[in-house]
């Protein structure tokens, strides 16, 4: 028995988006173009191909303003999306609030993050190509299983290395590559020159993604019949993601005339908060609204608030190509937070290019503030979300607290924290 | 961009139901009702009033047929239902069907089971009757974890007693508790007079479901501000399932005129597989469809296929009513496989009398071909199952593959098994 009347507050009715937006072909000046690490000229299709397959390599580059989803990969997306926007009845409540927030929650897909987005594109390209293994790197472990899933749909085998401080302390994503029938190695090892080199000089590391960068950049150019998939950072990346923001606006266009106030994601390589934001940005460029958009990073890994805006390389071995981005330099080494994800010195080139532009603002916030937002969050709403996702979540709690009026905010949550629970019990013991 | 085409096959295009079904209502025989151990005489409201509220009480002996679901209730049901039923295309490619397999899939609840359906309702019934404290068991803790988030909702501290198996090699979901505010002891513990008795005279066993009922009873029992919740087999638990087969039977009248073939469900307790069933039941008595409906048992643990049809406890000590069930001895001790939620010796008397009148048959599931069907719906879908409802896919693959023509099928995926995933490991390291 039930009534016609739905009750939902997910807000689903939208279709799958049938096209990846292109912020790039809106913007007043191009992206900087990433360069060539010996010849200082930027890099062409011959220098990405050993790494990349073609399909890709023409993504990063593209003028177009919209990139059509092939039909596969967009079969494989309505699997979850589009994914529910959430308005956030019970956490306004609990944080006493008159704002209306919501929450576009991406922990629906298979493995629980946004990283699927990209994950099942590239894995379709490189399937286009022929290419029958992918290598590489992950922090907490949401992009390694991710593309471990995807491979799975194309029949390409997916060789992972993990950041050793996740790789110890959270087993449970690497049961969840092998399950979907992907290899993981904790990095920095013994399988690589970078590896090996790593750990001669700093044997105790705890691991960063630019280490584990290098490690499998180095197996994929060994291995001419393997590629390397990088999880954000490149414009691709953020192109994939961008299914998340289009959704965004048409969702909250169903229930919000004025369409959103301030739009807050957080930030490690960039490519969750780029594939919320740039829709938004859009709307913005147009005039149909001009939210404030927040890049919510950890003050343990601060590279927008704190970091150089210049060219550097993407990992520690000096393997990329040079990108020009806010970073804390290639060597930097965070300390092993548990938002994983975030752990990473650099920060998308096509976001950082938006915050110089003034389009978007980042702002720091510490692991405990984070994981107190979480903590609110999950007892309120339910959904405990990923250690990640409480950044931006923290960032939107102290906005609407000094906003002098109501407001309607869209919080990026980038994925669930099941996997992450027992960050969770260590900050709740800490408390204690 | 995108068009009004939705590529979804996810069918959540119904409402969250306003009434739960109560299949008692239009059954040719009464259930068996549950006796007082002492006098053998049916229990009465005052015999349950020391555990249970008073409106769950009403409703474990309802004659009514559809029972409203509480505005509350509802509301929250509606952060996540209707749940999806998804076309499992990419399974059925791999298992070489032409069947039609659905899935109804609870996975999508906060704590990623079907347990929230009762938990919010339970809790929901003690905060109008004042309560402030509720008591359970767990076995690999979806239930526990589901309370803990219910208790959060309507501000009731919840503890939790979880078989020692589960408590030591899963402790994720005990993580889960204690972020959503809940306190989780292993059991048997030395916190009651039941779980030190069992301590003094097997100290080295590995917990059953009917150890932590008696003690989480016991400790309901002798603090008056506290409650008991029961997370299966009573039925109130059952006719809070239901939501679930209401659905799914709207769902599929969406896509399949003549309704399904086959209905299975894993079955521990009883109330996921009743849930699931009940309404598809209803449908039969009614004329408009003939499923076969099938409950997947372990093999470790087949109280259905194996088990005596006959007045026993719910629990070890024998704390609780007698209840008329299929059981395999109040004092069985399940091998501690990996289905935490299916080591119960007994199983629901709602759901044994309709084994009993011939609408559901049981089968029995052995551990590794449950996981190995596990693991193909993991790579094909991506979802990864939990270990319970891989017995309900294992049942689903044998017979479709014995069927002689296409068929269309419902599987029950009571949740996702991210919490198990050392389960998995652990199956994919035997297979090596």
């Amino acid at each position: 028995m039930s009534t016609s009347a739905d009750l939902s507050p997910d807000i689903t009715t939208v279709a799958v988006p049938t096209h990846w937006y292109n912020l790039a072909a809106d913007l007043p000046e191009p992206i900087p173009p990433h360069l060539h690490p010996g010849t200082g000229e930027p890099v062409g299709p011959d220098d990405l191909a050993p790494l990349f397959p073609s399909g890709l390599i023409a993504q990063e580059v593209t003028t177009e303003r919209y990139v059509e989803i092939p039909e596969p990969v967009r079969e494989i997306y309505a699997r979850w999306r589009p994914s529910p926007l959430i308005r956030l009845k019970a956490f306004e409540k609990a944080i006493g609030t008159t704002s209306r927030i919501y929450a576009k929650y991406e922990g629906v897909s298979p493995v629980g993050s946004h990283k699927t987005n990209s994950a099942v594109a590239q894995a379709y390209y490189n399937h286009l190509d022929g290419v029958t293994k992918l290598t590489t790197e992950t922090g907490a472990g949401q992009w390694g299983s991710a593309l471990a899933f995807a491979g799975a749909q194309f029949g390409i085998d997916v060789e992972v290395w993990q950041v050793r401080a996740s790789y110890e302390s959270k087993p449970y994503r690497g049961y969840l590559i092998r399950t979907y029938g992907g290899t993981i190695h904790s990095s920095p090892s013994t399988l690589t020159e970078a590896g090996r080199k790593i750990l001669a000089e700093t044997p105790d590391t705890t691991g960063s993604l630019g280490m584990a960068v290098s490690e499998a950049v180095e197996a994929a150019v060994v291995d001419p019949e393997a590629r390397y998939a990088l999880g954000s950072v490149l414009n691709h990346v953020v192109l994939h993601q961008t299914v998340i923001g289009q959704e965004a606006v048409e969702q909250l266009a169903l229930v919000e005339d004025g369409g959103a106030d301030a739009v807050f994601g957080c930030a490690g390589g960039g490519s969750n908060l780029a594939g919320l934001a740039f829709p938004f940005i859009r709307e913005k460029i147009e005039g149909r609204s001009d939210p404030l958009i927040v890049a919510a990073e950890p003050t343990a890994c601060p590279s927008i608030t704190k970091g150089e805006y210049r060219y550097d390389h993407g990992d520690v071995a000096g393997l990329t190509p040079l990108l020009k981005m806010h970073t804390l330099g290639k060597d930097f080494v965070p300390d092993p937070i548990h938002a994983g994800g975030l752990r990473y010195h650099g920060m998308s080139p096509a976001l950082s290019h938006t915050v110089e532009l003034g389009y978007v603002q980042g702002t720091a916030i510490d692991q405990d503030t984070a994981f107190a937002a979480g903590v609110t969050f999950a007892r309120s709403q339910g959904i405990v979300p990923a250690p990640e996702s409480t950044h931006a979540i923290a960032a939107a709690m102290q906005w609407v607290a000094e906003a002098d009026e109501p407001k309607v905010v869209v919080i990026g949550l980038s994925g669930h924290g099941q996997l992450d629970l027992p960050a969770y019990a260590e900050y709740l013991e800490r408390q204690q």
